[in-house]
């Protein structure tokens, strides 16, 4: 991706590794600086992961990918190491996916390094077979909808839901992009609507609650990611994707969903069977460490909602472009 | 309403006239501090309607009214104060209704003081008539939803939305309530969230995006409030009001609008008429004065939408509980 380091534009990814230390930016700290953190122990790796440091399906892929390697070089009980691991966080398909991959290419004897940077090379060129095939469903004049952050800081580079966009973006296509803000974190304002003004993009970030507003004026089409797919089509994304989707088929506007065949888990047959992260009140009471709401209340945090298939276009993965009934003949 | 002053519980409304002075409760300070201001000029008023010390549709209409009130005391052009008040805001039906009912009242030779206290009076009296109408329909162990602050703040005393609550309460019932942030302003968060409190009501504050998880997993019944009404039953209020009755009808949960006759704006044939005030982006962009989106990005911030009249199971009014359809054989 883009972005401004030192005030030189230069091509950097979300996480990487270099000079045997995992490299990510600190997402947090987004978009008022830009600072990279870098780690030697995989349990570091397994804390960035659940204090989303590093945060988006693919990326946290791909840093679970790192903290194997991590536990691979120094000698540690892979076994051990891929159950903490796996257990930073509970939704997002591609942290189990990714650490299978490790033990698998692990346990065949392949360098800890080369496994683990491969795996984050397959994840960006799936995002540019996203992008390339996203690409032709956005028209010049296009007013697009996406909802918390999925794109190259979710994803290592390129993104998902946005890789389309940076694609259309590329071969000249002009067009208008409404990010909603994601709170209680902020994703939306803070990651994708930096990320779309790094690349240049035309955007403007609103409230979650002007989703309908907008929509009612005349949206063209809706992308979003996705941080597990069930084998029916039904997926789990950042809280408020299911309301999105519901005023999106009340207005007849095409939904699509944007993933890598990764994050589509085949063990999960409908969305009921996904398990929703439920995080710290906090992030809805507080703003920067400052409490907002009264000292009495309570509030409650789902991290995500499971929009049924009913209301999905169509997925754009690496594969093409599917509709919800097609997921089993192809990938099945 | 109840709220805690100088530790004690006491009764108090949300604006009231007291020696010589229009006093209210500065609703931008809660819950972090109850504060009340003193205005005797009009235009001071006016801007208290503008900033939002003083805000939703009832209130903002006494507060309009007291200001009126101001005007004919120190013997004020009344006719540009009329025009004055009403260039506050332009959303609210409320605030006309209180200008030209004022105007007709001072005309006739009344006592402003007598007649402000009148319309507020009037006010706290149809929400009563909300509250024992909507009451009827909370069943003991429901789950409700509301959203934005249409409680005593919003209308002097009572409320509209949460009145039945009040009365369900009253009445003994048990009931839980989903009370939706409301961004920008977080009057969700910071308003109703803090009534409930202040009246014993068990709660939860949700972010705006989780309102389908929730439907999802089982609303019972949603109140809102309502800035205008127009003629066919097509209403104005907090941005975010559509999102969440589109999904309520998507789940089939019963979508009520508690709203006076005030509200209803019979000048205003559908809802395509309303005029939706556009804020300041800044309320969106940053939060306790620091800002918090990329500088590069612009936000968008409507401060309603206007839901159509066939997402509504029914208006409670202080004339009982109306289906969109009756509107004109009831009020007409």
């Amino acid at each position: 991706m883009k972005a401004a380091v030192d005030n030189k534009v230069r091509d950097i990814k979300a996480v990487w590794f270099e000079d045997g230390k995992v490299v990510m930016i600190d997402q947090r700290r987004l978009p008022h600086e830009l600072v990279l953190t870098r780690f030697d122990d995989y349990m570091d790796v397994r804390e960035a992961i659940r204090n989303m440091t590093v945060r988006g399906a693919p990326s946290i892929g791909a840093a679970a990918a790192y903290a194997m390697c991590l536990a691979a070089l120094k000698g540690c009980d892979l076994d051990k190491a891929a159950a903490d691991v796996q257990s930073a966080r509970p939704t997002a398909n591609d942290l189990f996916y990714a650490v299978r991959y490790m033990l698998d290419k692990l346990s065949g004897g392949a360098d800890p390094v080369a496994a683990a940077d491969g795996y984050a090379r397959l994840t960006r060129e799936k995002c540019e077979a996203i992008g390339r095939h996203g690409a032709e469903l956005i028209e010049d004049g296009m007013k697009l909808m996406t909802h918390c952050n999925a794109g190259a800081l979710a994803t290592v580079d390129v993104g998902t839901a946005l890789a389309p966009m940076r694609f259309a973006h590329d071969q000249g296509k002009r067009f208008f992009v409404y990010a909603s803000e994601t709170r209680p974190r902020l994703q939306g304002m803070q990651l994708t609507a930096w990320e779309l003004g790094q690349e240049g993009i035309d955007h403007a970030i609103i409230p979650d609650g002007a989703s309908a507003y907008y929509m009612s004026k005349g949206v063209d089409l809706i992308i979003v990611g996705a941080d597990r797919i069930a084998r029916n089509g039904d997926f789990a994304n950042k809280i408020g994707t299911m309301d999105k989707a519901i005023v999106a088929k009340h207005f007849g506007i095409p939904f699509y969903v944007a993933a890598p065949v990764s994050t589509f888990d085949f063990a999960t047959a409908t969305g009921a069977d996904i398990v929703i992260e439920q995080r710290p009140e906090e992030e809805v009471t507080e703003v920067a460490g400052t409490r907002i709401a009264p000292s009495g209340s309570k509030a409650l945090n789902p991290s995500f909602d499971v929009t049924p298939a009913g209301l999905v276009t169509g997925f754009i993965t690496e594969k093409g472009i599917l509709k919800p009934e097609e997921i089993d003949r192809v990938m099945g």
